[in-house]
């Protein structure tokens, strides 16, 4: 385990390549003097060079005489590993480096990569990058980045990892967001996007933490930081891209990185509530929010304020998109507010102050007291248009009130959503963050992040042991129908009663046993497709029917799968038939054994009406699963169908993904399909198991 | 029918309650004196001033010797009519009421405003209004709004028309918006929306029209407006609430409207290519994209040009979400671009042109030339944040490119979408915006919008005569499932052989000549629910079995709906089953008869997987249809399934939908559950017509 600490912290950095010229190292030299505290700290190498910018330089590493925490390589490929092992002779722990050339352009580049980390990893030296921009530790003062930025006060409280440098410099330049650290990863080569994160869920000055990411290494860590914020609450919002097949593509050939299966990570988020962002304006106004918000809100309730009717009923619609919730506030409010607005106003939610209200400060104030007391309400938003092109004296008088009303202690949150954006006004803005209220992004975007918020902020995370396996296996078996459901039947899962007949004579003595009617199929651990084979007789009803049975399933087998083994034929009761669904489990080469329910058919396949979650499930996260499915009405009793044994579903669902999470490094797949659910509960109908051979 | 030119574009105007002092009738001095052209033919009217603002004043509209064409009233509701009169007096033809207390604050405005209406209606006078903000004419520089706006010029090409002086307020405020009219229509009392529609569709100055409307009044004016907009190709683009309960709610108590079935306006905006905005973000930002856009891009292919590989990610995850296609240009274009970026870039799509292309202006000319030279390319697309904070030379750079190449005739559209925004850069704007470069939102709105317009420039309007009837009916009786295939068949619709059957013994007739098996069901027009009543019998085989289902069905019915005229039994041969789908027309109060088609049982139910449409259709539009469910793979050979006979399902539709036109005044609704659909054709199973009866 690498420590960040000399990288991210460092008490003395050394710029190799520091000059007055325009590029990394002219851009990082002027940045770092311009922006850092302690540059008495600060040692500038050039070899070609008496001083820079009036500062002392060093011809080399070695010429300093103290040691260097971090050294900031500015210079070409080919001059990295004998820098850093000079550095190394500096007790040097920390290095970032600039140049590209690495794993980003293929295969030759992954092999410079490759020794790149090993001669980092011998000489104990954490690097950032290659090919990034490195970073800045706004608490500690330490401006390493690589980009020109404008002159503004940047200190704050998120914290922002980009294998991105261009993200980087789009969130240091933009107005609304304050930093901890930002820090450019690149290609992450011995230290991950991953360790800076659990850098920064562990960092007291940082409250929000922001990631852009192409690709993910370290699962474990990753799956051990999102636990670690999810029980501090502090929210992580990641951008991830690889949505689609173009976008992994790129990643493949920007960063190196390969891209996980986007639902599993998704899944793995939706676990730990991490809040998921789709794009960068949703990134950094997500981030904004977080970092501004004075307090989160109790719960989900919001009374929205706006001063027009024909913007009131846009927020309405806007709303029941994203599915916010609005408060029904108390007939006591509601009386008080009515006396508030002129006799043609009425009190609604959204709620049309007009002129009355919001034209007038004191009377907003109480306005909005009277809708903070209010039991029925968690959170007050105004949606109105701030930018100084569209300005009238509403703007300051809404403002105003707002930042009265917020020194009241026992004030709601209030949110601020604007219609029209492209220009905001400074001024109101740094009134409303000073206030901790939240000044989000336009319409769509806005009420998506609004959202997003309620639910981090009233969302109980229920902790639990993740399922990932300890290593990456390549070979695996299946087993049969009738060893797969014995398998399941050691974990406590319940099945069907089932005989296995090696001739037909065996057959007849099993069926005595079991009762007809029965299910024949071929047991054999070589064919997955039954029924595609011939493999399959369904309701044999009495001794003549079975032989013939088994005979015909034999013959077929023989015939259309020449060189599976056959050890004869598995037997079942018919089971009473109930709405089809299927359950499955696949480990994921990532996050581990990722468990899956939908209902059978085209519900699954054309609708991808389906839902995942990592392993192992409590009975209240396999009951949300299951209610989340778009097909979960057809079990509930709709249009006069049978209302289906729910809890007998989830119970099953908890007991397989127990099954998984313990088997973690044992079973690859299971696919149950289908499973009957019916009035008095559910029965496995078939299941296959594949397991992991090494 | 109103004219609206002495409205619109008056040559003489007074404003009555003119004032120095804050208010709608100072604010509407100042503006008008501030921003109007030809104040010779300007009144003001106080009776207590002899100047305003060093103009003279009137004490009243008589006073004035010559005609007013246009009376701006900024005087309370009840000095409204008697101002009317006085006007008329003057030969005027237009008045503005800005005073609120109508039809917005329930049935004691309403009776107001239908005598206001009745007032203005005998006297001649259209009237924009009440409860709204007043009008601006760039073209002819009359300046009529009552809401102070910032100095800026605004002449443009959009025409803006809203129900919320508050919206127009903010697109006036807007520096991205250019306007030919706008206009804030309030209550709509006797001049509707639809109205100034046809007007801006009919006026040379505008080129895009932006709506903002809470409810529909002419609904044919609108659908007339609507189709010669989509004839001249002008882009009609409507923000309209009512998607949610709510909003509904806020609009009658707003403006008095009442806000349309949703879906069906939207299937009418669909028919007619009126792009629909979902936010006020969404409506100004499509707006000002087709009022900058040079020219229309001939079809959907893009090429998207990013400065870094993380935003090219991000950019083809947007693309991807929102449908937008890209590019695959050809081996020429590539291997050109590829000898104008660095060793380690590669040329994709979305393009990251590096710093090689993105921070040399003359290398980006040659780029974009190259890409547009290629038949594969429809359109050119820059991401990249364009805000004063988040500045870097890379902007002047790029947006200088732009300029630079637009100047070619040839070139294709190019469109430019930020990532961040929240400030932009205004020099960059303006040099965009006069090369014809749209300069659109960010993310999520910006690719939004992008296919939108694509999806416009590249849609081939199919005109067809509207149908909508000609008055609204009050009351209906439904025929039997005989008489209702009977009246399709009358259309050249072709149905199963069917027989009625008053006795047991006419039925046994019957069945000789349609011979065995048979569905039996009640024949009533007083039973819509025929199996609910245990009237259906199906798969009869016989004689006998005919006989008992007859007497049962008659049994049950005498039973089960005692006051139901029981005519005998329908008897028809049992259809070969098919795949279940839903035909159904609905005759909208507004829009006359919608043709819809789904997929039977939870398909239509609980996906709501249904397809609406205003009739006629032609088959190519009935194809479309169809292929847009999202069930249509079922219909398509699924998993080994039948390939059903699309194409006569589409003329199904196409017959049903002429019917349904022809008979826009006599049928109110026609159910068709279930029509089979098999590798053949189609057979109708069931028809249930509603008629209106006068």
């Amino acid at each position: 385990m690498m420590d960040l600490k000399k990288l991210l912290k460092p008490r003395t950095v050394a710029i190799v390549g520091a000059s007055e010229k325009a590029g990394f190292g002219g851009d990082t030299t002027r940045n770092y003097l311009k922006f850092s505290k302690n540059l008495d700290r600060l040692y500038l190498v050039n070899p070609g060079r008496d001083t820079i910018f009036g500062q002392k330089a060093y011809h080399s590493l070695s010429e300093i005489e103290g040691d260097v925490d971090l050294v900031i390589l500015c210079t070409p490929q080919k001059t990295i590993l004998p820098l850093l092992e000079e550095a190394a002779a500096k007790n040097c722990g920390g290095a970032i480096v600039f140049a590209s050339g690495y794993s980003e352009i293929g295969e030759e580049g992954k092999v410079l990569q490759e020794a790149l980390v090993e001669k980092a990893n011998k000489l104990g030296i954490a690097v950032m990058g290659p090919n990034c921009a490195g970073f800045a530790n706004f608490i500690d003062g330490i401006f390493a980045f690589a980009f020109l930025v404008e002159e503004r006060d940047r200190r704050g409280n998120i914290g922002m990892i980009s294998q991105s440098g261009q993200i980087v410099l789009g969130g240091l330049d933009s107005p609304n967001m304050g930093f901890s650290h930002v820090i450019s990863s690149g290609n992450s080569c011995n230290v991950k996007v991953e360790d800076y994160l659990d850098f920064l869920v562990e960092d007291e000055d940082t409250k929000v933490v922001a990631v852009y990411m192409e690709g993910i290494t370290k699962p474990k860590k990753l799956v051990a930081a999102f636990e670690k914020a999810a029980v501090k609450k502090k929210p992580v919002i990641v951008l991830k891209t690889g949505r689609s097949a173009k976008s992994q593509e790129l990643a493949a050939s920007h960063t190196g990185s390969l891209s996980g299966a986007d639902k599993v990570l998704r899944a793995v988020f939706e676990r730990y509530g991490v809040i998921e962002a789709n794009d960068l304006e949703d990134l950094m106004n997500l981030a904004a929010s977080f970092s501004w918000l004075a307090e989160a809100p109790k719960g989900q309730k919001c009374v929205f304020m706006n001063v027009s009717g024909g913007e009131a009923g846009i927020m309405a619609d806007l709303t029941d998109d994203y599915g916010i919730e609005l408060a029904e506030m108390s007939q006591e409010t509601k009386a008080y507010l009515q006396t508030l607005v002129p006799s043609y106003g009425s009190v609604n939610n959204p709620f049309d102050m007009t002129a009355g209200i919001g034209y007038n400060t004191p009377i907003m104030v109480q306005a909005m007291e009277a809708i903070s007391k209010d039991e029925n309400v968690d959170a007050i938003v105004i949606a109105y248009t701030i930018t100084p092109e569209i300005w009238d004296d509403t703007i300051s008088h809404m403002v105003e009130a707002v930042s009265i009303a917020r020194k009241n202690k026992d004030l709601k949150p209030i949110f601020w959503i604007p219609f029209i954006e492209h220009t905001r006004h400074k001024e109101s803005a740094d009134i409303l963050k000073a206030s901790g209220t939240p000044l989000l992004a336009t319409g769509k975007y806005g009420c998506s992040a609004l959202k997003k918020i309620l639910d981090f902020s009233t969302s109980m995370f229920e902790p639990m042991k993740p399922a990932i396996p300890d290593k990456i296996y390549r070979t695996s078996y299946s087993l049969s129908e009738f060893e797969s459901l014995n398998y399941l039947q050691k974990y406590g899962i319940s099945i069907p009663p089932q005989k296995i007949a090696a001739t037909e004579e065996e057959a007849i003595e099993a069926a005595k046993e079991l009762g007809y009617p029965l299910s024949v199929k071929i047991h054999s651990r070589d064919i997955q497709h039954k029924s595609d084979v011939g493999g399959v007789k369904l309701n044999i009803q009495n001794d003549e029917q079975l032989r013939t049975a088994f005979r015909t399933i034999i013959d077929n087998c023989m015939k259309n799968a020449p060189k599976a083994r056959l050890d004869g034929v598995l037997l079942k009761p018919m089971l009473k038939p109930g709405t089809e669904m299927i359950i499955g489990v696949n480990n994921d080469k990532d996050f581990g054994p990722m468990i899956m329910v939908g209902m059978g058919g085209v519900f699954v396949e054309l609708f991808k009406d389906v839902q995942l979650a990592p392993v192992p499930l409590n009975q209240n996260q396999a009951e949300k699963m299951i209610q989340k499915l778009a097909s979960y009405p057809l079990l509930n009793g709709y249009r006069g169908g049978e209302v289906c044994n729910k809890a007998a579903l989830a119970d099953l669902l908890v007991k397989i993904s127990e099954m998984a999470a313990e088997c973690k490094d044992t079973v690859k797949e299971l696919d149950i399909n289908p499973v009957f659910i019916t009035a008095e509960g559910v029965s496995i109908a078939d299941a296959l198991l594949v397991l992991y051979e090494d």
